[in-house]
């Protein structure tokens, strides 16, 4: 491993996990890119539909999910083992030397569960500066691995948490551009910011930090876009080299810098 | 990694894993035992009432357990999610630095669909000679890492596969002693073969391969132990040093030469 060493970290979502051929295609491109790399994906909807076929209602509470027990043992299920394996086995087939990963495995992610305040959220795990094991990530990395992971974390006192997949890429692009320029790149389901909402074409190409102010003013970036380019931004303030937010179908487009939105500082 | 370097591979069943007391008094003692080591789970019954749950009848054909598209569903979720990651959980707890992994994590099993004759068994997994990838597991120890493995496989095609747990604990040992001295252990609900099988403390402590006919004739080695020990002797024909059948709860016995029956060449 050296510093020079480009490692990008692609976060997916439910939006492609659901559907096999944006799957099927997304993992196609993420085979071809080249360079180390690290898959975290979310879960979609097939926890939930589990949980309904179990009678398991899904707990809200002011709109917000809770993971009780009876949640935590279906999203170990679904994230950890159905959707992970079936990733691997995939890219496995694809020629990629996938290994599929929770925070648990080799202590890799270590979480706290969210304290109670006003709600209890249940099993959810709040990741911290020192939460991912950045030296043991990068042994299995040199071994020829790409580690893929599901957004399962641990306590490290036996207990698993449910754990946001946003904050589990953006915290290990964090720790690991200690020891490789990291690009952490965010899959959704539009292909980027958008000057204009209602043209899908309309991509701001690049948005360095001194123009997030700007853009939030003329309102080219708004609702739940403030959040996602906060914490993307402050990633880059945390030693990340560059974050992009683009669709999962273009992942093609990376290295011919037309992916998406590339976040820099 | 050096050849007189000792490698115990042990293999816990349903006995063991459905009983939490007893799961947690094994994990104790597993993180006691020194050396390298790798841990292959079965299921339990668990997958069976998750099964029952969802509605999804256990398929049998001539008293044969069938994978069809369903149950392999459901083993992958509870085998390589919920059992898994919980041991992994607890045996980081304990300071054991675990990794959960199927066959298809780092193209660590590869198995071939077993071939239909009288019976379709659907997505099983058989292996061969060739289907554990030794180096890769050794870098895996060497890192400091210690596999827990769920009876998950696949074919390299994308398709996983259920796999007889036995069946991997020997594969594994078989292929690692190449690189180790491997000792391969199998738990199960009995101290060991026994001289008198109403007399549970009757353990024959040690039966080199040339007693294996004597014991048959003498009916102390008779049903379901035949073919267990018949295996664990081909796996010690090719290179495994030794193979201990014992009761789980005793493990804490091995580092004193008087866990269960120990067979040897």
């Amino acid at each position: 491993m050296a510093k020079q060493d480009k490692l990008y970290i692609i976060k997916i979502g439910g939006n492609v996990i659901d559907n096999s051929r944006n799957l099927h295609e997304f993992l196609k491109d993420f085979h071809d890119l080249e360079g180390f790399k690290i898959l975290v994906h979310g879960g979609g909807k097939v926890a939930t539909e589990l949980g309904k076929d179990l009678g398991v209602e899904p707990k809200m509470i002011d709109g917000r999910r809770i993971t009780d027990v009876e949640t935590l043992r279906i999203v170990t299920m679904v994230y950890a083992g159905l959707i992970n394996k079936n990733i691997v086995a995939q890219l496995q087939f694809r020629g990629c030397n996938a290994i599929g990963l929770t925070g648990a495995d080799g202590n890799l992610i270590r979480a706290q569960k969210r304290p109670v305040k006003e709600i209890d959220y249940g099993f959810v795990g709040d990741l911290h500066e020192t939460s991912v094991a950045s030296h043991m990530l990068s042994k299995i990395l040199e071994d020829g691995l790409i580690p893929v992971f599901s957004a399962i974390t641990h306590d490290g006192e036996g207990q698993l948490l449910n754990t946001n997949a946003d904050t589990i890429a953006s915290a290990i692009a964090v720790a690991m551009s200690k020891h490789y320029e990291t690009s952490l790149i965010y899959c959704f389901e539009k292909k980027g910011v958008l000057k204009d909402v209602d043209d899908d074409d309309s991509v701001v190409r690049e948005i360095p930090s001194g123009d997030f102010e700007q853009l939030k003013s003329d309102g080219i970036v708004a609702g739940g876009m403030i959040p996602k380019l906060h914490n993307a931004f402050e990633a880059i303030k945390s030693g990340v080299s560059e974050v992009f937010i683009g669709k999962a179908d273009e992942l093609d487009q990376l290295s011919k810098q037309t992916f998406g939105t590339r976040l820099i500082n």
